[in-house]
């Protein structure tokens, strides 16, 4: 038997109109491609959003069809994304620090129809434009003047596209299960693979991080998202703040310290999210000019671990908490968060500190196991590592036109990818990747853990570890080390220093000071070359267990 | 084309699992029917309800059937529920304070199969046994000695029914739209009419409670839901909190003062939900003890509007903010909720009283309008009265059977049966019923409101206002007063006591001084009845009106 119930489609369009019926004059200030900080409140954003709607409609753009955005984080940004979820073609968020290969890659997989861009990234596109055939139009985010002037010969000007249009595309009324977004992540291995969303995903995501110990976003809150649109949906900011109404800053281009300080500063933020880099900018810029940032009470932290210094640094310093939030595209993004659980919050700062650390725990909608190689679940006991996975409503089940082929195990499941422990309080802590984690003598060393005590070596630049075959326990620690210039150490040095920091049998069995640590398009090391480039490597003992 | 994120049905049943898993050892804390205060965790009622879901599975019963509680709010009534729901039966929680007739009416309509009943009901259903032919089994929430003592003869206990199972019975799997809960509108006009819940609309109503700006539950709340289980979900906590994990306090049936204040400081209550009555003696009760409670920090009023005395005392006198939470049970039950924008926010503690009066704003997933009688939409200038229409994710579509026919208009709105204003802060009022509501000269007079006024004269006892036919104006007010034993007063000094705080065309047209006002089942006062006695009154002024 059914319930009776309203049917109410899940579709974000009801989003920015629940926004303009009771938040219409609620700012949204962004710091414009142009240069100035532009004011405009959900209400006008709404309005111009529907007129897109309509201008993309006398384009022909039909449900389905996939159209892109390589911009900022800005009003006409979240305008475009309204616009085009809501006639139900599906926005797809491209993101300009890929190479330009891998771009054009990701647009002619996606069969991008239009492309929406920034000022700043026109000439690239202009550059790369004969290789986009599906492309039928570029709209470049700028009035008429801008856009002639921005290099793509045939260009049209956002505002001379919606100017004057009533505005009267319908929104909705499609299946809730209908794609709203795509985003492509770029795995390390492979070409980049799709993560489609759903409205009905993309609306509950939003719920997910709504909740008190969540993100928690209140009509209160004035939020700067300085995590970019083009990256997992800014972890769902723009979805969640106009569904409260808080008032929303956009960074626009400009992410370092004293452009995010002016505007947390001029804009009363409350609430940021970003990932480590952006903090470590702006403490270092409040820490050198003695600037204060009083109405900042939490910001969010992910992307990648953030160091212990960033975390005290705010907290000690200027009394912003800030919670780890850990996640990935395909989960759209957010999968656990930090915060307190009442027997965390009894402990001393200092103790809370090893689980303010951790990436969190995760909130209803996200269901979470760690296994084994052969799938079997293991105990969160905050020491056994395990395969992460995860399962929800806003997980992906498949990649775009079946990239990468059945992603789910057989309880429906997808496999992060990362290697992982859950403590007894709930706290996930990622370990490493499971591509790069050890494997010796059937138990597993994180690569990552025995890097971040490396690098942290005075004489360290930049530090790796990763796996090297041995006869005896299958592969054992090899630590990479690039030394900072006119450095000069011993291996003994670097083993001392690791020395009562890991397990004794996490020990690497060799230094290598290496010229060169490879890093990928995203910036993280390249754990790939390094292995292929460390293949043959004979480790010292590692001939003598053969032998013996 | 279909997004491709993974399938998962929002069902209830996730709720319990995720409190389970990741909040296992969070306490329920239950004055107990049989006297003591019992604790228990999230943990035990999984495992209880998983073992009453087997039980029920023995006894036969099918996804769909409706299976009835007669309960308080203890930790029982909350595995009971989950027991019920886990496998597609429908909870249907029966209203203990309706008369003997209405409940067999109700279990007949619903053709209940199993009713699980606390021992204070157990004496009600034992009596009226025979006019519930659809009932084949009692389960009494007692141990086997309680049961036996309980005058139900073949009553089973609910300790011996779940006891010793493995608790194997697997949960959810089905459709979303599942039937969940079963929950009647004691309506004033007909017999009760049933709303059916889904899973998805208790799962997306409990979602939506979990906003910071709805209730904002939290893993570090002491959560007390007065407000009882039967009567529309208890506001949706007993879902929300396990969804978070936040400590939950039953309190059974002892909702007094003294009973109430005993757990908010010996359980350390953060939030609390409850009627105006249930904080009126507690507010009574600490005044008169001088006890404090300095754990509680927000409370939720709902069920009629709350007096001022009540907001500013709990206020001014406690530290604890009030909330004002308004909603039915065709919308599970939450609709809107006070707190304030960032405009009222600004404006001083008076000021923002006369915010904190009105019932509040809507969040994401309630959809709102105010229409004139033809359904034209009127605006929200906070002075224009109109029918209160809702739309939403959890708002019913239709009563169980279809009773009551065809309930939304053509736009899908239910309309609530209210008339309100709602200002240019989006903040709703409700101004009366809509079939209480005066009509004169084309425009709409709140009975209500003189209502509220001519009882704080201090010789009334209780005043009503009703709508008199006029034959010029089509309707006129006319107030009825029953004065306080001993008192006497005249027409002119009710009037003269209204003068300056209503409109002056809203001055009632008569006084009538009456021994008795009739209050309906659930207190309220019975305008039908009133209407009907003084059908055929003839107004001051109406005969020469018609002359004229």
């Amino acid at each position: 038997m059914l319930g009776l119930m309203q049917n109410w489609p899940l579709t974000v369009d009801k989003i920015l109109d629940h926004a303009d019926n009771w938040h219409a004059d609620r700012e949204v200030v962004t710091r414009s491609i142009e240069g100035p900080v532009v004011r405009t409140t959900y209400g006008q954003i709404h309005r111009r959003a529907k007129q897109l709607s309509d201008a993309l409609l006398e384009l022909g753009v039909e449900r389905g069809d996939r159209i892109a955005t390589l911009a900022w984080n800005t009003d006409r940004h979240m305008e475009v994304w309204y616009g085009i979820m809501g006639i139900g073609a599906v926005c797809h968020t491209l993101n300009p620090r890929l190479f330009a290969e891998q771009l054009c890659y990701i647009i002619n997989h996606a069969e991008d129809r239009i492309v929406f861009t920034d000022l700043t990234f026109a000439p690239l596109l202009a550059q790369h434009r004969d290789q986009m055939p599906s492309v039928k139009h570029f709209v470049v985010l700028a009035d008429e003047a801008r856009t002639r002037q921005a290099g793509i010969p045939d260009a049209i000007s956002y505002e001379t596209l919606i100017a004057g249009r009533a505005g009267e595309a319908a929104w909705g009324g499609f299946d809730e299960n209908t794609a709203a977004g795509l985003c492509y992540t770029s795995g390390t291995t492979g070409n980049p693979k799709g993560v489609l969303y759903s409205h009905r995903s993309n609306y509950l995501h939003a719920l997910l991080t709504l909740q008190a110990d969540v993100m928690g976003l209140s009509v209160k809150d004035v939020v700067l998202p300085v995590v970019p649109m083009f990256h997992a949906n800014a972890w769902g900011v723009t979805f969640a703040a106009p569904a409260v109404g808080a008032k929303l800053v956009m960074p626009g281009q400009k992410l370092d310290g004293p452009s995010v300080y002016e505007l947390i500063v001029s804009e009363g933020v409350t609430v940021s999210a970003a990932v480590p880099t952006v903090w470590q900018m702006l403490l270092q810029h409040l820490d050198a000019t003695g600037g204060r940032i009083d109405t900042l009470k939490r910001v969010f932290i992910g992307g990648s671990a953030c160091p212990e210094s960033i975390i005290r640094g705010f907290k000690e310093r200027y009394g912003v908490e800030v919670f780890h939030l850990w996640g990935m595209t395909e989960m759209s993004p957010v999968g656990t968060i930090g915060g307190e659980t009442p027997a965390v919050a009894r402990l001393s700062y200092d103790e809370q500190m090893a689980y303010k650390l951790k990436q969190g725990r995760c909130p209803l909608g996200v269901e979470m196991k760690l296994t084994d190689d052969a799938g079997a679940v293991l105990p969160h006991d905050g020491k056994t590592f395990g395969r992460l996975k995860v399962r929800g409503h806003s997980v992906a089940g498949a990649y775009f036109k079946g990239d990468g082929g059945d992603i789910l195990d057989q309880e429906g499941f997808f496999d992060t990818g990362d290697v992982a422990t859950i403590d007894d309080q709930g706290y996930m802590q990622i370990t490493d990747r499971a591509k790069d984690v050890i494997k010796s003598g059937g138990e597993w060393i994180s690569s990552i853990e025995i890097e971040n005590i490396a690098v942290g070596h005075p004489k360290a630049a930049i530090a790796a570890v990763i796996g090297v075959h041995h006869p005896k326990w299958e592969e054992r620690p090899l630590l990479l080390v690039k030394l900072k210039d006119g450095a000069a150490a011993t291996k003994e040095e670097f083993l001392a220093h690791l020395e009562g920091k890991i397990a004794k049998w996490w020990t690497p069995d060799d230094v290598v000071f290496v010229d060169e640590i490879p890093l990928g398009a995203t910036g993280k090391i390249d754990k790939k070359v390094l292995r292929t480039r460390f293949e043959d490597y004979v480790l010292p003992g590692a001939a003598a267990a053969k032998a013996g």
